[in-house]
């Protein structure tokens, strides 16, 4: 076999696996987004008592069979791609072996097959293998006015956390263990279920004192939820805006006119060149 | 009869059920609408058991004749409108069928008379109905927001449930099925309750690990459902800017360049000067 | 007694009851609302059982007292007020009314004494009194959003029964009468409770199907949540813009700079008169 | 022992206790932290029955001694400071005294060692130790939206509260005490529960007329929910535009006018050159 063949083979291998642009390709991406799925619903089922009484020999070898897939699938990454390194510590080389190891895992500790829906994080590809290029654009988007709010969020979750522990040690103290309230940390609990507005219930207060407390921090809880929202809001506006606007606050040398599109090069109102210190003409 | 006659016939038919212009079209949009608020009503008094018992025949009676009507009425707009398979296909035209269709139904099915509520939807004919051009404008916007947003909630919706697989499933591994959490689909059931901040409280962690985890579902939960605010925010305040800020659709006649700033007079790409067809030079 | 001394006497009543800039107006007001919460807090106390068993006597003395003054304070109002009618029938009228009525009822009709606390929306006279004209301002800026908003807000609630209906129906033929769904009325209230994310957990679904149903009202709710927000959002933003921003599209004669602020008499660029069609000088 | 020398040494602890310039001032920074969180962790975790009863003593220890170096802390923060009373009276330096007196108080009052919990507090200086400009800043724009909405916000907490007492009212007559609305201090209490959409569920309406009302409640807290929501975005969008909008602060020499463009050379109010005191002329 001569070298020369050999990369071509795992150049072809390479182009199955990391690329949706030839017809094998393509059918391979769908196989693997199909075998995603499978899996990830079959370790769902398996998880329901009655269901997998009756199916759990054929559960076992479907989940087997996809393993050793998964697991082929992971090693020709590893052997085709140039920098396997970089790969492997890669966001999806990380979750390309998570999803392979529980359930070789699950010799050794029981339960542990479970952990096989972290395959759910491989429908992340769906996005690259589809090719919606758009969908990608948007989660870019969030995901910048994600980061690009985190100190906000950071500083909000910050002052959630400080609020939860006081009104939560105050509400151990007034509703005492025969309201739910056990004990502190508990309590703390309750405070972050009715500040973020979910309020399950199991633990309610009962006594006048804990009830009117408890007033106090849903009335809190319901203010502060604007705060996040209105971050997230104002991100989203600027960044809009941004796209939008292009604005820059250069003036025209001839008719003084301002507030020119970013990648203009004539004035709007006269046609008289802008960017003059770059044209010794003008 | 003559096929003039006869086609005048048909025509004031159409008028009558398809406008609301003249005073008998009118008249039967308000039936109409009398109807339709009757027959739902109905059907949900019906499934109170102590109500049913005493006004049985009652509204069996009622029921019956408002499907006749509606049948009839199905079937006039069918032979009065020009395009009849435009009409049948039609939003509208699959609700007007879906409206009698149940009642005939039951005699096969029984139970199926209670989708009579389907009837509900055509409550929003009142929209077209009572003319009220500035609700139907509102409405129209309100869906071209939520339809230019569709890739950002589409993204939005797909990440809610990747979070609520992984984390239903390690609040299965901890909880277990005594808490509650019988089955990594029921977990994922109370991730998505969790996360919407619904929280029924039919299941709730006890273990102090699944309340710990649960308190970081709520934190996620709280700061996630600023996104889709955020997101339907930014179109609408992007919307009303859009009629505020003065660019315009003109293109440069020399470049194309277009959204140009509505007072400008030259092209901001090319210096050419715009108006061209107002100005004789150009 | 002149005719002239009884007007003075009028006038100094109108004066103390509708005014609040003489000391003896200041004093009467602050009684008031001293009043209106001591009797708002005594409704509310009377009908804790241990408490009112203790205090019944008192509180039976305290309400009478100021039901008695009420009285009086309503019978002045019109007396005093130079247009009876517009009063009586204006909104502080009726609330004025009806906050003295219910007591004496409460001869006929066992329990409507409890209605006394239609008296809190009497302390909605605290800002007129205590002229905080800013907070005043506020809240007219929120009821003209709010105001203007009307025709979304209208549609979106449509939009959101017609939704609990047609939910509510299929949850009640899925889940039943076991689960706590007896009906389809209740079966849209818990729609209901369910998309405004409030869920109690009272009625909740259980089986498979209906959870699953569930989870899908509640990603609608939660998405749906966004859009009021999103509408009220961008009503406030647009609002405050309108304060800031006061530009108008002329442009300076002399230099041709644009997006001069709506009162400005001058250029800012060049100093140049601006409004020239009304000034023959320019 | 000289003055100076004296001054030096007193000198020498405020910069280790007041300021993280220097190695041993971080040294003594992180320690401070870390003993802020091992004694709120400590106070939580006294609170489970369970791990007290194994680890009572050690606990009782650690907080002695935390306490004893935190009161030394503070004696040495009023000592070394030049205004003593400045720092005293501070919102820190209530919080650093708060943060001492409990555990010396639980001598006296049983519980009180769980006041300690308010040290959480204390753990906002991490931003001031750790020199986190940025959180601040953002810190300090969040509290300055949030002052500059409390017109607002205080106006929207009266309304609802106005709104929960008369609905509140309302579902204690039509619910009575056997549905748990046992007063009308705990329907109000559940009305905010309801309106705030945190939905404990402990207490819920039972008869079709109460889960009317709490249906029309739901979809009022449901619309509600945006006002906050909404004021906070707008102040965030504004403060944001505030940054990008060119006006400036500058007043005319002539007139007083304001809020000129940033490239405003004359009053947009009386055509006075503006920029006077760089132009000699003016």
């Amino acid at each position: 076999m001569k070298p020369s063949n050999k990369k071509s083979w795992r150049y072809k291998i390479h182009e199955i696996i990391y690329e949706a642009d030839t017809p094998m390709g393509k059918l391979f991406d769908i196989i693997l987004l199909i075998l995603i799925l499978l899996s990830v619903i079959i370790v769902m089922l398996e998880s329901v008592r009655s269901i997998d009484l009756e199916y759990h020999k054929l559960f076992y070898v479907i989940e087997w069979i996809i393993t050793i897939f998964f697991t082929i699938e992971y090693i020709a990454r590893i052997i085709t791609v140039k920098k396997p390194k970089n790969y492997i510590f890669s966001f999806y080389g990380i979750i390309d072996l998570l999803s392979t190891i529980p359930l070789y895992l699950s010799f050794i500790l029981v339960g542990s097959n479970y952990l096989l829906t972290v395959r759910a994080m491989r429908l992340l590809r769906v996005f690259r293998i589809l090719k919606i290029a758009r969908y990608i654009g948007e989660g870019n988007k969030l995901k910048k006015a994600l980061l690009e709010s985190r100190a906000k969020i950071f500083i909000f979750i910050f002052a959630v956390l400080i609020v939860a522990i006081i009104a939560g040690t105050l509400m151990y103290l007034i509703e005492g263990e025969e309201s739910g309230f056990k004990s502190i940390p508990v309590s703390v609990y309750w405070c972050i279920v009715t500040l973020t507005t979910v309020g399950f219930g199991d633990i309610a207060p009962v006594t006048p004192a804990g009830q009117f407390l408890a007033t106090i921090i849903m009335i809190l809880g319901y203010g502060v939820i604007a705060v996040p929202t209105g971050i997230i809001s104002a991100q989203y506006v600027r960044k809009e805006r941004d796209d939008f606007v292009h604005v820059n606050t250069q003036s025209c040398r001839n008719c003084g006119a301002s507030k020119h599109r970013d990648d203009a090069k004539f004035c709007h109102k006269c046609g008289y060149e802008l960017h003059s210190e770059t044209n010794p003409i003008a």
